[in-house]
């Protein structure tokens, strides 16, 4: 059995059956999918509510997925119980249905579009907060709005799996990625390596939930807790400039590529270091200096809004260039393909390269059809379904405004879920950010334009975002012999427990603590960054403060310039590969609302891999991801029970405070009882 | 070459000629150990003034007077200039240079006797602080003082060594271990390990240098800092139980055996976690509520003189039982002796197992003589000058008592240095209290007992302390073949350096900090335990609170009884070996005075090695003393500058401090300038 681990690709499969779709979506798949699902959820929706930075959590889900099944499987094997054995199948089904239920939790906008509607966030973004610009979050319509848009970009890209999978062979790395993992993973080599990944994960998800835990206890009061050390003094404590002891970043720092981490902390020096400093000087001369620090025309407003900029030059820079490649590759495509034709004409769609592991997938993968009519109605009846209910959710948005989304969408997610299959690069948000500014202006501000901006973002991304995840998986699907049938299912029921789970976490964080203040646990960047956009797209530049535009234009093109630099690098500089250090626009503009905290402990991420990988690549590729999940699970589930603890009006004993000397002698006389 | 690491004991050295005595004390190794010496002075002071717990620091000086020399010959050798290779016998001149200076600032008693003297202690300890028992600490007198009394006891055992080494070959554990360190860190298999071993002391010095200086920053102010971190809550930190993030402790935590250290955690336990929470509840019964806790009239007293009864419990016991060890090992030596000779009478001094290794170091051992006449004159002049000059310093004692001393002190010489071989347990400190009691309960109270019983302890302890190191670096000598006159003469200059150091260091700690406040970080806990001792010779039980007589009678007992249990244990009880998990009494005793934080800082310290010993013996018993060394040398190096900073009057700018939930309510409105 032992050399059947060193076997490449399916040889290592050649004497395992593969069993029938339906019988890949066992019930016991399906409930392990339910609770991580759960799981996901909230690490996403706490994730969404402090950075918005979201890791990719493939390898995650692949690996607890497998640990859950493993051990169940083991204990009844040991009581003589089991009947089927755990197949790489059900495993693929178990990792697909719970990336796509925590993709909802990031494209439902609870953080973003959904919470920029609601009025808290209005009254911080002073332009436009009039009633018709707002909308009380309620659980309902939640529900109503994610089921009916969430389901139309499952449709809209079904019939194209043949030809983006087979025909174009598109690489969609984080999809091969898992697929390769979930493969290794049922090898004997591979499990005994997963014995020890699924330890470590283990343990560090041990210590990163003690450790929260332990945290807990020194947060009695405001600004209290080992998250509030001023790692590198008070002064920049002040320009957020600290370690925050958040194991959940550390981890995530040490899933994101160096460059990310990188540029975070290059935008929070250049944002919070110099910018911010040079406007709060204008103080008085910009803008007034009665206006609180929080509010969008104070200094609030330059960092928002230059983050916007930022956001948005890269968005439209990463579009455009992703339909031209889409095009253009589609083109080249069309000419080989015919040029092969003209040398080959029996030889269309056979495979060039026919070794054991390209038929034998092709196999699986042309056995079980979805038919192109049940893609093309079910997409119709929906999307119908879905313009009559949005619209009436959102009055301010009206059918004619969801139908044109409808019919523009299905290209733009063809045009994601190709660019996603070459690049591994979703560009939902930013075709999201496109579709805000849009509507927002066209409907504008005095009928709405805000929340109509917000709601056709979430219709746009909706469509977009699970478009290029269902294919995502169905190219795991291919790797991994399983059916597009149980791929497809898996994927609808992933979606609706998405549906149903993220509103009901972002209840429980709504109802136990404040979401999106600045200066709380909990900002939700995101929340005031896409009002932002929405107000911007209804009232035009006259919402911005003095300079501010011209701020906002040089950031703008900025972002465009640093992603210009960047692939003329990386197509005519191949020598030193400059182009790894040319920091990332989206990356550089997070922290300009945020600060620098994260950064750092993205940095520390780094930094430890970085070391791990200095003594031990090989083992530091093998056990980062799964220390890096625990670190986040562990650090993100003791949310729960500190959420119902505050729900329950438990609060920790001790404050840890840091005062300055002067100030820590004040408070000595004041506590000694002295004058 | 690489096979000659293989080879045991000398045979790996036949080649490598051995230099003669004076070459072995080369101007290198001088100046070398001069500086390692005020390092390790400074260490020992420190370790003094905050627990008075100081570890065997042996191996430390072997690694880094190695280090050192290494460097130092490696560059010369590099630069084509050195004329003189480095040799173990040089590596032993240092390391006994450096050991018996930093035993000088241990025997000094500068943080015990000598400040017991001190005016502050003496306010502190309410009986007895009369001007007759009392002495200002001044850098003259105590230079004057143990330059007469720390010579002594070379003198008083030198003619000894050839007995104790060669006839009745005793172990010398530490000076064993510290010999086969310095002979394996001169193999090339034993340099190569040594390269990796400084470099792991090099990082965790730099990384604890570092810890200490980061933690500076958050000290600005009364009970601020990382090491005021409640770990385990406020209440667990009023009762002294936290761990203060000292990585001088944990280091010392790792060269202590687990059973002192978990006996230190146990002793905290029972002490602060019971007995004294017991004892306060008594307040304004058994004493006065109006006394301040500090006074040993107070809570403090059934502290300090608890304690004092368990260590003289203890101490008295091991003398007890040393003296009849020593007598019976000498009696059967006798016999034994006899019996070889009327077996076989022409074969006396030589050795029966006439290998190699024994041949060479017998050889080397009987090279270079140390007349007896040397030594017995020395002694003589020695003793007559110290009688004059002592009853000079301390007219408390006069000439006669000093007489006394001088008379016994060579039978406890010789006993400690019997016992030391037989055990590595130096009891200098036991006789050391036991004069006081005699001296101080001889002179009485009205005339300075107090001053007269420090002084005479100072006079014992010197001798004996100095005469079992000088034999334990006999011992080392003649493992590593170097000159024993070179060790003497090492041993002397190294006695000179620490007469001359260890009161200027005393003098820079007293400048730049409080001695001896039990609140404060240098709370030196000894000075009020054997003034504490002096007091109870001089005064008598009257001297104790209520009741306190009763508990001290408990706890004397206790620990004579504790070490009766294990002795017998020992002897009859070889199964299980229970007798590992018998505390030690001396370790119960520690933490009365001073509270459990520095137990916890040792038992994390037990658990490092402990987890590292799981997973890697060898290794960990390779590794850990270089950690532990580097650990304890850079946070104690971190306190020169933090030292210079406090005398330049530069506060740290930030206060890092824990308050309860209610408290830190109040103080949060007083900033806010509320009501």
């Amino acid at each position: 059995m032992e050399e059947e681990g060193h076997m490449k690709g399916e040889e290592a499969f050649r004497r395992t059956r593969v069993p029938p779709w339906i019988k890949q979506i066992t019930l016991r798949a399906v409930i392990t999918s339910f609770v991580l699902s759960l799981v996901f959820n909230f690490i996403v929706c706490k994730l969404n509510f402090t950075t918005g930075i979201i890791p990719s959590l493939n390898v995650a889900a692949g690996l607890l997925g497998f640990a859950v099944i493993k051990a169940y499987t083991t204990l009844l094997n040991n009581c003589g119980l089991l009947r089927e054995p755990f197949t790489r199948q059900e495993n693929t089904v178990i990792q697909t249905f719970v990336v796509s239920s925590s993709g909802i939790a990031f494209s439902s906008g609870m953080g973003s579009y959904l919470l920029g509607m609601s009025p808290y966030i209005a009254a911080q973004v002073d332009g436009g907060n009039t009633p018709i610009n707002r909308k009380s979050l309620s659980l309902g319509w939640m529900f109503g709005f994610l089921f009916v848009v969430s389901f139309v970009g499952l449709f809209s890209i079904v019939p194209l799996r043949k030809m983006m999978i087979l025909k174009y062979k598109l690489t969609y790395p984080s999809g091969t990625a898992t697929a390769l993992l979930v493969n290794s993973l049922h090898t004997p080599k591979g499990a005994k390596l997963a014995k020890k990944q699924v330890a470590l994960l283990f343990k560090s998800f041990c210590g990163s939930f003690a450790f929260a835990f332990f945290q807990w206890f020194f947060t009695g009061g405001e600004d209290c807790g080992i998250s509030t050390f001023p790692t590198f003094g008070l002064q920049a404590y002040s320009k957020k400039f600290y370690f925050d002891f958040s194991s959940t970043y550390v981890g995530v720092g040490m899933i994101c590529p160096y460059l990310i981490n990188v540029s975070l902390l290059l935008g929070a020096i250049i944002s919070w270091g110099i910018l911010w400093p040079w406007i709060e000087h204008k103080k008085g001369i910009w803008y007034s200096a009665e206006i609180p620090a929080s509010s969008l025309s104070s200094v609030q407003g330059y960092r928002v809004f230059t983050a916007i900029a930022m956001m948005l030059g890269d968005g439209l820079y990463h579009c455009v260039i992703m339909l031209i490649r889409v095009a253009y590759s589609l083109i080249t495509e069309y000419l080989e393909k015919k040029e092969s034709f003209d040398q080959n004409p029996d030889n269309v769609d056979q495979n060039p390269s026919g070794d054991l592991d390209t038929q034998r997938r092709t196999e699986y993968f042309l056995k079980d059809q979805i038919p192109s009519w049940v893609a093309f109605t079910g997409y119709v009846v929906l999307a119908v379904i879905s313009i009559i209910t949005v619209s009436h959710i959102f009055p301010q948005l009206k059918w004619y405004h969801v139908l044109i989304t409808y019919l523009f969408a299905p290209i733009l997610a063809f045009c994601n879920a190709y660019g996603c299959g070459l690049t591994d690069w979703s560009l939902a948000s930013n075709y999201g950010k496109v579709a805000i500014i849009i509507f927002s202006s066209w409907v504008g501000i005095e009928n709405g334009g805000i929340i109509a901006g917000l709601a056709s973002c979430g219709v746009m991304m909706s469509i977009v975002s699970t478009a290029s995840d269902l294919m995502q998986d169905f190219k795991t699907g291919y790797l991994t012999l399983s059916s597009p049938r149980s791929m497809f299912v898996s994927q609808v029921l992933g979606t609706a427990t998405g549906c149903l789970v993220s509103p009901l976490m972002f209840w429980f964080f709504h109802k136990a603590y404040t979401l999106g203040d600045p200066q709380g646990s909990y900002p939700a960047p995101y929340g005031e960054v896409y009002r932002g956009m929405a107000l911007l797209g209804a009232k035009g530049f006259s919402s911005l403060p003095k300079h501010c535009l011209q701020l906002a234009i040089v950031f703008f093109f900025l972002a465009v310039f640093i992603n210009i630099v960047r692939d003329l690098l990386v197509r005519y500089e191949t020598k030193y590969r400059i182009y790894r250090f040319v920091p990332n626009a989206m990356a550089l503009a997070i922290p300009f609302y945020l600060g620098g905290y994260f950064a750092i402990d993205m940095c520390i991420g780094s930094l430890i891999l970085f070391l791990w990988e200095k003594r031990n690549k090989s083992k530091a590729n093998d056990y980062v991801p799964a220390l890096a999940s625990g670190l986040i699970c562990g650090d993100s589930l003791w949310s729960v029970p500190a959420a119902i603890l505050s729900l329950a009006g438990a609060s920790p004993p001790i404050c840890m405070k840091f005062l300055s000397r002067a100030v820590n002698k004040k408070v000595d006389t004041f506590l000694s009882g002295g004058p």
